[in-house]
């Protein structure tokens, strides 16, 4: 899922998200409930119209905004009260108001408010908040009752990198009940190895007939990891983010287009790519753009590389149907071993 | 012709802004000989193919922005030596520097260098910029031979708002000989009337049978009035600048987006439209896109606008071939009588 923040994937219009192979957008409902505000949404009809948009949309409950960009925050067992980052007024945000206000957007997939920590953090203060999470997703549940026939509730795993944690997280929410199950909390400043190995633990827990959604990853060769250990599902910042920064994703690796070595360079992105962006103009141009901070070269690097991280999905799902998974992993890890130029989500 | 500065209409693809109904655009020497470079447009083989548009382009030949943009500038009858507004390197700019820059980028329509003044300026100066306007479209005529076949030489009128002048100025780029004629230095300050009269004034001494260019006008008011006293081509920053800050140009008028009003408007710009951004988005989502300072925002409207243009122009050739311009023009002053909103190119 590509992130639309404010009900849009900066820089794409719905038909130019859509021609990249995008069936669903995450969108963030501390953003939206702050502005334009839900119930102003939920009058014109709901987010799929608000934002052209007939497509599945996931929205995030809020939690992990309020820690990311809210001042004064106030976590209780209650909910969280913060100040808002846009006018400075004191909101308030319970496991019962997140699903209130998703329900007013009219999200396919909601999702539990969940306290998400900053790693590092104290064993006691980790385990605090795995259980407000849990004890918040039993409320979710409750809340929950009475939305709509299409909208699908998810559970979030919290525990930080406490694998004894994550795993009673795991489990309880598997008793309690979801139509999917997330894992939160994660691709927060940690190595690569420690993500990975969480998730090795915890994804055989969560139920094999529901979406598992690692939220917020990652690099390509950190979702396609994360696909080996069960996980069907990402929503990412780094194609949008990275392709407004200059940055290019392709089958054979990342091109930092504001590279001088681009100036003269006829070539396109990718001549085999099925994304016109990526075939249609020269290296040479994108840099020009990048250079010359011209909003075209955005768009173009930000459609280059949702094509670029669906194409990825889809190779995937087909090298998983045609049990050439782990050559396909293979060849992702050869062509992602300078990953980390990207910038972390 | 929409403005497309630095290789670019801002905020729109190619395909985005042959959608809108645009032919040709119009690209700024002076931005393009600084960077990239215009012979490294020549190598990656001329402006058409580095920008992917392989309709027709008219290039300016950068008198206009060394007067606005550049710092330290001095005019000689040799040529104009500035220092670029990028990297502080003094830049030699000649009529036959302009001429040969333009060669190279490959453009369609070139212009001939000029000396604009900024209004008002004693008649001495005006006059001694006329003459020296000539000069150097002589020199740029000269310049010229050897162009490539599909190339097309304008000369461009000057003479502030001295009629006498103008019509000198007209009457000797006639004498020269051109493919067409510009009126420039007009649009920078004064009142509606004094436009009009001046190029009432000048229109009928240039060649019927040639293009007339009014440079960096107008709102749709003043293109109508230009129409209607000869003149056929445009270019103008309205429609792209205005959209990046919330204003979009319908049939009934302007639209401010900024505005509160909107926030709870479910109608879209024009449903009448051809446009599909006109039709297909909500006033109160274009409010929302505007207020987060969203690039959609700017993309949508700039598009609204630009397909405005395109169609006013069109809607004006159609009352021409069938006798309705009159009209037309009286229609169109009424829907613009609040022009004032706009902001000035």
């Amino acid at each position: 899922m590509p992130v639309g923040t404010q009900a849009t994937v900066k820089g794409l219009s719905p038909g130019a998200l859509r021609a990249t192979g995008t069936d669903m957008v995450l969108a963030n409902t501390y953003h939206l409930m702050l502005r334009p505000g839900a119930e102003r949404i939920a009058t014109l009809g709901g987010l799929h119209k608000f934002m052209s948009w007939p497509h599945p949309i996931l929205t995030d409950s809020g939690g992990f905004q309020v820690m990311s960009l809210a001042a004064l925050r106030k976590v209780e067992e209650g909910g969280v009260t913060f100040r808002s980052h846009l006018d400075g007024a004191m909101v308030a945000l319970s496991p019962e108001r997140a699903i209130e206000v998703q329900k007013l957007l009219g999200s396919d997939i909601v999702m539990q408010l969940d306290e998400c920590l900053k790693l590092p953090a104290a064993r006691s203060e980790i385990e605090r908040a795995m259980r407000l999470s849990l004890a918040w997703a039993e409320r979710s549940k409750r809340a929950f009752e009475g939305a709509a026939p299409q909208q699908a509730l998810f559970g979030i795993v919290q525990g930080g990198n406490d694998v004894a944690l994550r795993r009673e997280s795991a489990c309880a929410l598997v008793s309690i009940g979801f139509a999917g199950y997330a894992i939160g909390g994660l691709a927060v400043g940690e190595p690569q190895e420690v993500m990975l190995r969480l998730i090795e633990e915890v994804a055989p827990l969560l139920s094999s007939d529901r979406p598992r959604y690692l939220m917020g990853v990652g690099t390509p060769a950190d979702i396609v990891e994360a696909v080996a250990r069960g996980v069907d599902l990402f929503d990412c910042v780094l194609p949008t983010r990275n392709g407004r920064h200059g940055l290019a994703f392709t089958q054979f690796g990342p091109l930092n287009l504001k590279n001088g070595r681009y100036a003269d360079d006829a070539r396109p992105i990718d001549a085999q790519s099925t994304c016109a962006a990526a075939r249609d103009y020269s290296r040479a141009y994108l840099h020009h753009l990048v250079k010359a901070n011209e909003m075209l070269g955005a768009i173009l690097l930000t459609t280059v590389n949702v094509a670029y991280y669906q194409s990825l999905m889809a190779q995937a799902r087909a090298a998983i149907a045609s049990g050439q998974f782990e050559h396909f992993r293979a060849q992702i890890r050869r062509s992602w071993a300078s990953a980390a130029t990207c910038e972390s989500g």
